[in-house]
């Protein structure tokens, strides 16, 4: 299979065998399997042993050839005084970076016994921003008046196509001849991607036929879908959340193993760093526990691209204690759709009480207080000069055996 | 387990179950997950049914309770001639998102059937940038001095506690009374940033113990370890690889129904759109192809945040064909430490030829080729107007049944 | 002066000297410059023979000892088919710049001769982001819904400070305990930052005393006054203005010497140079062009870091020429309030009819129109490979005489 | 000259009269501005009255009719103990803002009072992106070791069209087909854009005659010449510079009428909110004390863009007193070249001590100690809720006579 030279014979060239259906029937997930076992010379045999039954994937994957499957553990009590969220929670975390879990563990134990986290959701709503080709900058420009006078025609054709998505707002952005049409919609508790693509699509689809523009297309990049950028900073996927606790100062030296002015002295100084680097956004690791809380369930894990931004702030309190606070804008998060019933992850959805209709902001709300504990802990192993100890007491990565040793050459 | 009002009792705070050894033992996992189901009245069977043992998960997870499954798809093929990859590959793909393997396979064959994809591997480095305190800017300022007068007894530090770990740099940069001094590490086939942060810590000890600054930590932000940032777009973490294909006319019109010139307008309006959003880098969906394969692959997912970014390019070819290229800065990727030789990562790697020592550059080129595939399937779907099709056909959320009707309340 | 190592004694650090009235007075002027004059030893004649007399500079500084000097030149003819700025104007750009004027001229005439640029106001805001600080997240998020409640209070609180500026949007923003609570005012032909600033402390303070908050500040940063940011790119500031010009093929080769294809590729190429510094937006010299023209016009120059930030786009007409646009989202420019009745910047403003109410509008399109011209003009000289050439023949730093020998030790 | 629906008659587009030598000579910008005064109906006697000499604007401006003029104020004295200034500074400011001189004039007194500003330059260069077009990836990789090859012939080619720029580094840096090749200059005392354009060009002319490329542009935008961006963030352009003052808290509260931790405070708060607006870096307004800075000393204003960029940190000291740094990395400031010696300018840059050859650095720390004068005065108005109060004071929107009624309509 590695040969620099020679290009591959048509044959060498196979297409992933086809099946009737799609390939989801008994049998089809395990011939594909076998396929590319014998293609490759690679026994399969962990991957298919999926616990997820082939036709249950229709809809999740294509040439299905079994699972993958990743080290699941649970970090917990987080306590939460939110709106959605409200009680004591135990958290699902799919990684394997050693020493996550329990950096996540320690903040928990430590804002749980600190009266816990308060959440708020700030907004929720999702956005697909077309873009609008015209013969030039005027008829661009007249495109927006085009949008206001037609705006409940352009709601209707878009609602048409979807029981559960509303259409919110519509704004239209001009430059030069193109212009983008954001569409703002509530989603309930799906994530909302493609039900707003099909809804934006009608929409554009009936605009075309009033005359109004020479070309469409779906995407134009303003949405910031699946990509890091200011927009996503500002807000414009999913749920707009913030959670807070404050720590006495006896409580911050006996699980941190600091004060909270190191805390606020380590903000300003990686503030420094995050500006000098044009990070987006201010947190010490908030794509750890987002990436690892959407893989147990069930989330679209490529959003951690926008979900992952946000604004860590670290502060003292009136009485010398520590602040704390997230806040990530663009939090995509869903508890219907997608992947949320498969197998695994309807029993972490479970166990957060986050299954079905009704539970998406919920689900956003401890994602918050996740992610806020892990700031917590990160800052505290950094200021209190732990983290490379906790890495060697807990990491793959021990002083013994080393870790290229473990590795097959 | 949702109440509003009232505090929890200190018993409703109870800690993880802890073991003897942290809990791998046989059937430590399976106790602690039945006090987790006992506890949420979640049944955790599918969890259970987990194809790594419990042992193995030492180092990559804490307070384990199982796995989680995702679904595993195959694209391909793949025929890559580039300097590590070579080939022809079939990329396993885990996602929950319906059409993405579809989609990245239809990329592959385009590009397989066009004379396949060229890549390269232009730099290949991890960095990790502590803060140093002084008292004033002077002090900062001279200890640039020291580091380049010191650089010799910096590296031995910093390379005596790795076998793997080679420095092949140190920078300093002055922000006021702070200095961030960046080492940068050629870390072999290892993501690294365990083994350069337990480098990096001992050099600060010993500039510490030399009497040079008045406090450190081990991070500053400024090398964006799994955060989006400009710092991430120049290239500080991993592999910086391009990967390119050039497509004639007539196969971009009978895999992609469009114009090469439709790319390049797509293109265009795009980066205008991704302008607008103040996005790092422009590209289509770079985060669903490296999510995918880093799930299955056993890579440390949470570093989507800094290897999703990059810049894609649209193009004619002399000869009115489409010219296509992807280019990612950061691109962490690893083939020993972390997960990947966990169960179904082992098998999936093993699939693509990379298991073990000297093949994380292949990995990276791989993922490049993976990348282009997926650029040029989404902007075709964009530009032929078909991405709302697509997700209708393959998608979960197809129009029977309704996504949320399948939703348990 | 220029004493390393001794500590300037208490009467080296004068103050400058006081005058009755903050010394506008006849003769205040001259004294002070000549108490400077003094204590540098050196003569300050060019400063002294201002055209502006001393009175007359009340409000736009202090300390006044006379004025700089800047060459202005005039670059045109531009015609510009806008809404508010239809006609044939001559632009006057004060530089030192060789080679800028002769550039925007280029640009200028090849516009005018090509059917002229059409501009298009797409907004015309500005805006003011305090900060209110509070004891907690859920009080924070509170004060949205008082904000709403009160939100004609606000408005007449605000409004009650200028007869110019109206209220036309109240944004919250919350992060963790801090909420930004943005003002969006129209301020008719000012630049409005005295104007706003002045009305939203109003605000703030009847704000505070409902007892809403605990503290705020007038500026939290979010509208970027002067700062580049995504935020300006979004559009915070002032006009949101397109101009855009299409050039027939034989035009672009005529006034450009190369082909519209060649501005395709130059875009191209630049486009991917840009992302990879982290730049906001696109453009060649936008700043340029604006801060001659800022300068000029008595316009507040510092805005440059906020208003030469947009979006060139060349793409090809159906007909095979030239298209070209630029967006500008947040130019703030003004025809009252500032400088713009001192002196120069009158006749400057008088030249373009630009003189007063009613004309920032029309500022704004020719400012639009004449950065077009030299993105246009640079573009041209970069694709033609001419760039180098225009500088040795109108820079400074021409071959001889060597610009270092001119150059007093 | 506004008339929307009419043509132009070709006789309306009149090009700008054109003189023997360019028409700096006797009574050529008296008759061009003869010209424009008739043409528009405006008189421009105030323009007429320029301090520089028509042949002396050579090189600096085209089709010159006068000068502008701009109030000159001047704040002081600033105490700076730095590498290249040393000394006490009275500070030229060129501003049509009121309040702006007086800001900073507090400012300098405070930090003067309380043992200066200490400043240091970190590093000083230029820099040019050339792209390089390439056939395909691999060749444009390949570039690499062809300029690795090449180095010392790029250099002396490079090096054969200047006796001041230097050659201090190159870097390629692929992105698919394309190559920037960035040239690292050390340009003297000049700001050097021209003379390592003409420098650059001359080397990449080399380099296409070795058949190396297909194509270069001397620009690429990677290295964000006036332009705001990541890459200036970092430092590419110019002095990259610190100043930094320690002041007691009884100095603070004396000169600030506030506390070191209000300062702290609105430090965090402001940084959320730029964090918010995706600012590049943090400062409170750089902008505001460059741009009167740049233009008072004939710098290239224009610059502001990429030197008006960078991180202000508050702290407090040991002793409970206020620490305060600027740091500006992309400081392109000269005292040689461009339009230092004209007329005031010139008396400008005497009465800093920073006329001709060697003097740049010391320019480039008056400017850091004047920028961190403003930072503290203007964090101190916000912080003590006097901003408005000393606008209303000092600035042209005072209450009576209200501003637009002095606009003339």
């Amino acid at each position: 299979m590695d040969d620099r030279d020679a290009e591959p014979s048509p044959e060498a060239l196979k297409l992933v065998p086809r099946f009737q259906g799609q390939g989801y029937g008994d049998g089809h997930v395990a011939s594909r399997r076998a396929w590319l076992s014998e293609l490759t010379g690679v026994p399969l045999d962990a991957i298919g042993r999926s616990a997820i039954p082939a036709e249950e994937m229709r809809g999740n994957v294509e040439n299905p050839i079994g699972t993958v499957q990743m080290p699941l553990g649970v970090a917990g009590p987080l306590w939460i005084r939110g709106q959605a969220a409200c009680g004591v929670f135990y958290v699902p975390l799919a990684t394997t970076e050693g020493a996550l879990v329990r950096s996540y563990e320690r903040g928990m134990v430590a804002i749980s016994r600190s009266g816990g986290a308060v959440t708020r959701t700030h907004a929720d709503e999702n956005q697909i921003s077309p873009t609008f080709e015209f013969a030039d900058l005027a008829r661009a420009e007249e495109f927006r008046n085009f949008v206001e006078a037609n705006r409940e025609n352009i709601r209707s054709e878009a609602e048409s196509t979807t029981r559960h998505g509303k259409l919110v707002g519509l704004d239209v952005r001009v430059t030069g001849r193109l212009a983008q049409l954001t569409f703002r919609f509530s989603t309930g508790d799906a994530h909302g991607m493609n039900m707003i693509s099909k809804a934006a699509d009608r929409a554009c689809q009936w605009i075309m036929q009033a005359g109004a523009a020479r070309r469409y297309e779906i995407f134009s990049g303003l949405s910031s879908e699946k990509r890091p950028s200011a927009a996503a900073m500002r807000g414009t996927k999913g749920k707009n959340v913030s959670a807070e606790a404050m720590i006495p100062a006896q409580r911050v030296r006996q699980f941190f193993r600091c004060d909270p002015s190191d805390f606020v002295r380590l903000w300003r100084n990686t503030v420094v760093g995050n500006l000098g680097a044009g990070a987006l956004g201010y947190c010490a690791q908030y794509a750890n526990g987002i990436t690892a809380l959407f893989i147990a369930c069930g989330q679209d894990v490529a959003n951690v691209a926008n979900a992952a931004v946000g604004t860590t702030i670290f502060d003292t309190t009136e009485d010398g204690g520590l602040y704390a606070s997230v806040t990530l804008p663009s939090l995509t998060v869903a508890t219907v759709g997608g992947g949320v019933d498969l197998g695994t992850s309807r029993e972490c959805l479970a166990m957060l009480g986050c299954r079905g209709a009704g539970k998406a902001r919920k689900l956003g709300e401890i994602a918050a207080a996740t992610v806020l504990a892990g700031e917590l802990s990160m800052a505290a192993a950094i200021a209190a000069g732990e983290l490379v100890k906790a890495h060697n007491q807990y990491g793959r990565n021990r002083p013994k055996p080393d870790p290229q040793d473990a590795a097959s050459p």
